[in-house]
């Protein structure tokens, strides 16, 4: 029989998906459910409602209470945190790395390196050198990584996730998606995705 | 020594403030955390950046999950739920008369009997007709109430409650604030509200 499946939807500039992908690895296998990870970008569906950057930077008192919230939800977790500068950054080029990854058996161990140098270390993600770092620290070769990234395929997939992740009404992230349809949005609700994509088994 | 304090911010309009006035009495009291009932309007704070409506309207896809996701939390609290038609209502006269309750000692009692009267009857919390309904199932007389709930002294207190919580960066429903002035957004973050207040003393 199937596990129980949710996938889990991603994007890397995305703050609160910063605690969501460094637990649910764990968390799924405690819960017996099978985590498919989904990275795709929330600047199109963003933009398609007129926003131009992070709603946490348009909406100045919702941005200052996140950051603060965020802290407290690092401390709780134990997990470092240091906020980005500059905020957001462009998660495209770690994305369609993160696609040839998941493709490939290092994409779960990328995403996480992704968001600790981000979120943890202060690090630039929208730079070729922070990227070229963590595949080398996963013993990936970085020169055929990043040319696998640089490939039409893999431009053309992270566009039609993209595409997928609006059709079915994801309009931020970290969302989780479960096979029978339900849609879970943030950090928050992965405890409740969990249990639904058990109980839909 | 004094209980460890907690102020509920909330506006009976906002959908989330309803399974959260509905649990934080009983929760509070197992925390044994003193929580202050804050009536307030979120209208002239979504006005100042620009909202002329809820959020929940203005982005669809954030709405529809919205509401599903309501549905899915009441369904987990055994708490009757249906969508209110139209959405959202006006709270202004039902918060004035909260003001006037909480002055006395039927507030609580009438805050989540408003609740109950949009989210579980479906009836309009707009219509003095429910108020006054709400009000004799109290035994509190309706016309006292409301005569109370229309002097220019208790208008004055609702526009000084919602300045005070747009002052202290409240730009949402539910909201918690601690004496030692953390904010907590949301009826997710209502445990941990109460644990903070609990830690902070």
């Amino acid at each position: 029989m199937a596990a129980p499946a949710l996938d889990f939807w991603f994007d890397f500039a995305s703050t609160y998906s910063y605690p969501a992908a460094m637990r649910i690895r764990a968390m799924a296998s405690a819960a017996r459910v099978e985590v498919r990870f989904r990275p795709f970008l929330l600047g199109p569906i963003f933009a398609a409602q007129g926003w131009t950057t992070s709603p946490f930077n348009l909406f100045a008192a919702k941005g200052r209470n996140m950051w603060r919230d965020l802290e407290r939800i690092c401390a709780d977790l134990a997990l470092p945190f240091r906020r980005p500068e500059p905020f957001p950054q462009s998660s495209l080029l770690v994305a369609r790395v993160a696609l040839v990854g998941l493709h490939d058996a290092w994409g779960e161990d990328f995403c996480r390196a992704v968001y600790r140098a981000e979120f943890a270390h202060g690090q630039r993600i929208d730079d070729p050198e922070t990227i070229r770092a963590i595949l080398s620290d996963l013993n990936v070769d970085p020169a055929d990584a990043l040319a696998a990234a640089h490939e039409s395929d893999t431009k053309e997939r992270l566009r039609s996730e993209t595409a997928e992740a609006q059709r079915i009404g994801i309009f931020g992230a970290p969302s989780f998606t479960t096979a029978d349809g339900e849609l879970f949005w943030g950090n928050d609700r992965l405890e409740s995705a969990l249990a639904w994509a058990n109980r839909a088994l």
